[in-house]
């Protein structure tokens, strides 16, 4: 069975999709009211994002779309210091998408929000013309544990940690569309455990951010736009496989610009630095963890090469990868 | 200057976009940070909900998608008895798309996020092939202001009020598809007013929902499904414009199953059925507010017609108009 117009029409077979797929497997009691908005009670601060997936193509290895929908806006949620609470979920369906395609995306969006602690509270479905593509929005809430987590709390002499290893869910992507075969898996993961380590710890956390599009680079260069401070990070303490090095060195990527979905970078006071560290290993999705350099004075990102030369990194220009997310 | 894969790579083409566009056009203080979530204080309880916007024309007599994308999620938080907040905006936006419309789209949103008193307080933007389409998802947050809205508090004896003309987003969007010449102008807008008129004059509201997708027939067949109650409605109380009426008759349309997108039930005890309509009437978009019909025991959804007979109104089957909204 197909997907067709009439499954946007918001008659009968939009129901029939609702109370088939949806309701089925992101069952949870606010869900399962079907009113024009979910009702929940949070108090205090929370945090508020979203993210729309376009990924290509929608099943790899390690992942698919809507574990990354998932992951991503927990991510970003768990970036600002918030543990995610609730998620929406809107679906643009190009007419021709297999049924059974849309319903092992729900499944796989249901056991992502599983082990992030979400609930997926509200939904909606489009459809469109096309050939049997998917487009995922997610919206997510999140309250916040940890004040004043932002790029401009970086300060001088801080640490900067990398959670693991650099390119996997690049490495992954390309590798699918290329036809290449190798071991290489998304890395595509909820980082919320990270947080709640640095929180057990009493880690003073400055500034988190995961890194997805435009890679390490980009995210070292939003530090110093954003603060008053520049970067330096060293060459031989960024984690990287062999196999993607191997990867890299095949097609010409440089690991710094390439798209992680479940890695993430803290900046923390630099004397926090080792505990830090420990917090992030002891983690499921941070064994990997590097301290991979420091906040400096300055306004420029630099790195010291593994020969000792240093070497000025820029941000992202044109495209690393097209539809990585 | 169109817009090419580079803008949804998440490196120096796509801050560009959000800062020359967005930021200039949404311009707040939260989302201006820029952070990987907007950081947001609420108090008691929220409704939350999401919906994606894929209508084609993208702009029309009355409106555009920008337009629909914000009174559209504002519309379903009011509907729950919240006052609207805060959105986010998720763009998806098809190779080839003028920067231009994307501006143009974001100064509608930005002046209706005015009306509405919402702000848009985190974006997403994502780039894929295609012909120049652009699809958005919007999510939004209101504050509860009217307790237990729900489908569920329908009683035998309530009035059902219309706050105006049924089915002229429908004809817009059909009359732009189709090259007619008319003056008939899509309604969308925001609803929040008659909510607020609803609260100064202590109607005790049961159940609001607008009218979009599947018409007029598929909400108060909602109503019977989730509640244990019929509906009863009469065809000489539905406000139809003569213009409307002249476009059904020539199409062979059926008003009570046309889309609307500034319009709305609301379900009031009998008692305050008068009062309530006279609320509505005072509010900028329920000029033409009547009350069609009640709540009645059984489980059916019956329409009383201008001969006096009786016609059974069923749930749309099938598709009414793709990609209406």
């Amino acid at each position: 069975m197909k997907i067709n117009m009439s499954y946007g029409s918001g008659g009968v077979q939009t129901s029939n999709l609702i109370h088939d797929i949806f309701l089925k497997h992101f069952n949870n009691s606010i869900l399962n009211r079907l009113e024009d908005s979910a009702v929940l009670n949070v108090s205090g601060k929370i945090a508020y994002t979203t993210d729309s997936f376009v990924v290509t193509p929608m099943f790899f290895k390690g992942g698919d779309i809507g574990k990354l929908a998932v992951c991503g806006t927990v991510n970003d949620l768990t970036m600002m210091g918030a543990i995610p609470k609730y998620l929406t979920c809107g679906f643009i369906l190009e007419e021709g998408t297999e049924i059974e395609t849309v319903e092992r995306i729900a499944e796989s969006m249901a056991r992502a929000a599983k082990e992030a602690k979400v609930k997926i509270v509200a939904g909606d479905t489009k459809v469109i013309e096309g050939k049997g593509g998917v487009y995922i929005n997610t919206s997510g809430i999140g309250e916040i544990a940890v004040n004043g987590v932002s790029v401009s709390a970086c300060k001088e002499g801080d640490a900067i940690l990398l959670s693991g290893n650099l390119g996997e869910h690049h490495a992954a992507i390309m590798s699918e569309r290329m036809g290449i075969q190798n071991e290489i898996s998304s890395d595509c993961a909820p980082l919320t455990g990270i947080l709640n380590k640095f929180i057990k710890e009493g880690i003073k956390v400055h500034f988190m951010r995961d890194v997805t599009r435009g890679g390490l680079a980009t995210i070292l260069n939003e530090i110093t736009d954003s603060s008053n401070c520049g970067v330096e990070i060293e060459e031989t303490a960024l984690p990287i496989s062999n196999e993607i090095r191997g990867f890299c060195d095949i097609l010409g990527l440089d690991p710094l610009y390439m798209a992680n979905e479940g890695k993430m970078i803290a900046v923390v006071p630099g004397k926090q630095a080792e505990k830090a560290l420990e917090a992030m290993r002891s983690s499921v999705y941070g064994k990997n963890a590097a301290i991979i350099g420091r906040i400096t004075e300055g306004k420029s990102v630099t790195m010291k090469t593994t020969l000792q030369g240093t070497r000025r990194i820029d941000v992202l220009y044109g495209e690393g990868l097209p539809r990585i997310c």
